[in-house]
């Protein structure tokens, strides 16, 4: 007997530093891969194609959507973004769990279909935060900054969506915050019932 | 700004080996404090009072229960227990997360009277476990571990009334869940709404 695999969504604002808590994640939980999301948007510097994201162009998309081939999609920032569905069933069936790093349409996208999905919102533990990192970052004009906040001030009034809200200030802590949560999940009385069983028949 | 403490109840039928796992808590887990109960059972070898229990006679237990300084108490296995409520409302001013390690129906009590009490029930991953460790303890007459193995089976089937099973095969990796539930209950999005008030005045 073993827990099963679970379908974890992690949501955050650009400038969260997401990204990096999610490999540090990858790195330490082996019963947890990634869902490689297809994307329109153009790499940047070091991401690699079908690792970070599969890179194609907006015809390739729409195409992908005629097919019912993406489990959910959504337009951020003049790109789509999409969850290939035949991925993650191949990963459940192996006992694993997926974790999506999606934004919030489709993170909502994702608990109507899956309402066993374990939504994961990350955010620094001050706002202030979010400005300074794109700013760091460099990845973007002043005006695409300015978009960029004012999407996550609608991103966090969403957050009450979400069934967790990690803190990001250091990527260990937020890191060990999800693994926990993880874990948690996997814990709860309904998702282990089957220990039960044999006693409650004898 | 931080996280606020938790009531985190713990049970389990004897020979789950709860106690193990929840020292393992309280040594690697410094913002959680155990909650010493009262109990007129008499110590078993190497407990200490005031510590373990507060061995107390009928006569003072009674007069605790008249007075209402106990948060919850029961009868079990010609015993009882309970937990004075002074020291809780202690250490919860202070951030700190109470963990009471009590029987199924002192459980029931305290989610009645705070429902935001985290409920976390001990099992080995097979019941025959629970047998074979109360025989290798050897404090009971095979009388009396038949008794516990029917009270054992009455408390599984209560089992779904809690939040969480933690499973022991293993004390660190049993520990280890216990921590990681105590984690995701802190960022479950309802208690890290403070964390979002500054950004929807803005």
């Amino acid at each position: 007997m073993s827990d099963c695999g679970k379908l974890i969504v992690v949501s955050g604002p650009s400038g969260a530093g997401k990204s990096t808590v999610i490999s540090r994640v990858m790195e330490q939980d082996k019963s947890v891969v990634f869902s490689v999301s297809a994307t329109t948007r153009k790499p940047r510097e070091g991401e690699r194609d079908g690792v970070d994201y599969f890179f194609i162009d907006s015809d390739s998309f729409k195409k992908m959507i005629n097919n019912d081939e993406l489990l959910e999609h959504a337009q951020y920032v003049e790109n789509f973004y999409g969850t290939p569905k035949a991925p993650v069933q191949e990963n459940l069936n192996k006992g694993l769990s997926v974790l999506f790093d999606i934004e919030v349409q489709g993170a909502m996208q994702i608990k109507n279909i899956c309402p066993e999905a374990i939504l994961i919102f990350v955010i620094p533990s001050e706002f202030s935060q979010i400005e300074k990192r794109l700013h760091i970052r460099g990845t973007d004009s002043e005006e695409k900054i300015k978009q960029r906040i004012k999407t996550a001030k609608y991103e966090y009034s969403m957050a009450l969506s979400y069934d967790y809200i990690v803190l990001n200030d250091d990527p260990d802590s937020a890191a060990n915050e999800i693994k926990s949560i993880i874990t948690a999940e996997k814990c709860k009385a309904v998702n282990r019932q089957n220990y039960l069983t044999e006693v409650n028949s004898l």
